[in-house]
């Protein structure tokens, strides 16, 4: 399965890259495919057409899921995530399974990916059967709304190893790594 | 598959409630296993744990797929249909596969679904891997939305029959039998 | 200054209604002109042109700010307020200015005034200046987020007296214990 | 009156551009301000702390009604106009009251100034007493819905001329000089 991360932190190496990539692990039991800092990317996400982020572009359509990862700016995601998104026309991603994860500093934000970030990704065609995940960027490696929300994600994407036994390659080992 | 359809309208026998049936059969190729009128319920959903009301739960439990249908009232869903999402406790419907469905006099209120029914629907649980398909009221039966939304979301559930039969005019037919 | 509250909890006399008896108080330094709790008027919600609800919809019309409060059901606004917001038109409340209150059990849905009951507010006419208040509902009476909201209030809908009078029994006592 | 438009459309001179001017000199009968194109802010909206960044925000602080418009992307603000909002700090704008304007291809996103575009705009500070205005981009000239909305904001912020007079410097004069 090819997991896409993308993350819409200004910064990269950033919290919000480190989540996405032990969410990828956790959902599949292997690290992401590809990771793709939006950061790295920078004035060439003001324009269109530039080759670096139709790469980018062609990276997401070619993955079997894609988490979209964003810090929590004014009660919602990232301009540079927007940005990125902007790039894509209505429909284009063709009920691609995704996953929108978002951090932030504090709980009052909670729906913030349910409201804002699902409904864009739904009209660029993605499928978001899961709820949004929302995590506090201290308590990202480990909460219990982490491991909530994968048993339910596993379901709703009908995916293997989401809660992960100990000892199993999967989950569990890949969020030892996390650590 | 056991499709049970939802009907937030006050009034019985509603497009809302014709259009809800009409998607169970295009989606699947049969008619409901149930349709529930929510304002067949009346009173009992002002309340907490009426049997009447317990017995419409479980039949939405019970479901492989439900269709929550709605007019669009004050740029939303109904009052009615909202006192039945009540009823259930957070994340309830355990990863249910569902269908958000919204009729409404202008394409002004189309956003409704994905921004106001699809959160609700996704707190209590169920997974809505389709976008929200709204309709205009007087256009439920035959639109290109319609069947743009059914090739799509064919796709995000994994159904078979949104395309129609070989043979078929394919919507046609379905519509054909709605009429 | 003529202030109504409407209160959508199902539970007469309930903590929802406290805390926006409260907030008209610290708003205006007087307690409310009416507070409407709408599961007085219960089944008539269910259809159109009840007197009673009519006589409900007149004294929203006849106000100077109106004091909309739910507690959080499902991430967003009771089905009972929704009942009583679906008995307007579209625009009919001419701009009439309105506050969001919603008292919730977690901080996580925080957003939900923002994201679900102002919008609903807008189409109906209200104008909404000040953002929409959550409240814990363990701690409504006094919690820095309501005497932050006050002080904004104050300045978006043009009031005097967020801060409450000295010897008031109820605004300025609560504020008293907040500072 | 100090009026300031904000752009947020990537290309500069764009007919978003167009209808924020136009709806400044509807709402006050003078031309804004100010008009600040995000376009020319270019890659400084990508990082933190740019003076020609500051300028913007520090003119957007000085303004007594702000016109923060936007082309519609993926149903929802551009990522452009995000960048420059993800510059303000939670609350800074202090109540200030301002404006949400979007245009569009199609109606069927009307709903997206009020569901996307205020509750960010609320998040930094911002007082919205009026409806988000949706025009569709092949008609914001002249509209019913730019009438409607004039003459309820005008209402809603307490401004003088909205609706316009025959004859009067304000409203319908400055409509006449944009048509």
């Amino acid at each position: 399965m090819n997991v896409v991360v993308v993350v819409g932190n200004p910064k990269t190496g950033s919290r919000t890259r480190q989540a996405a990539d032990l969410l990828a692990r956790r959902l599949t039991g292997n690290p992401p495919d590809a990771s793709i800092e939006l950061a790295d990317l920078g004035p060439a996400l003001l324009g269109w057409g530039s080759p670096e982020v139709e790469a980018a572009k062609e990276s997401v359509r070619g993955a079997d899921l894609v988490v979209f990862a964003s810090p929590t700016f004014k009660a919602t995601y990232s301009g540079l995530l927007k940005l990125f998104l902007d790039q894509f026309s209505a429909g284009e991603l063709a009920a691609k399974p995704a996953v929108a994860l978002m951090l932030g500093a504090s709980p009052h934000h909670a729906l913030a990916g349910e409201h804002t970030l699902k409904p864009v990704l739904s009209e660029i065609g993605c499928s978001c059967p899961a709820p949004a995940l929302f995590l506090l960027d201290q308590a990202w490696e480990s909460s219990p709304e982490l491991e909530a929300w994968l048993a339910r994600a596993a379901v709703a994407h009908g995916l293997p190893g989401a809660a992960g036994e100990p000892g199993e390659p999967g989950a569990a080992g890949a969020a030892g790594e996390a650590r």
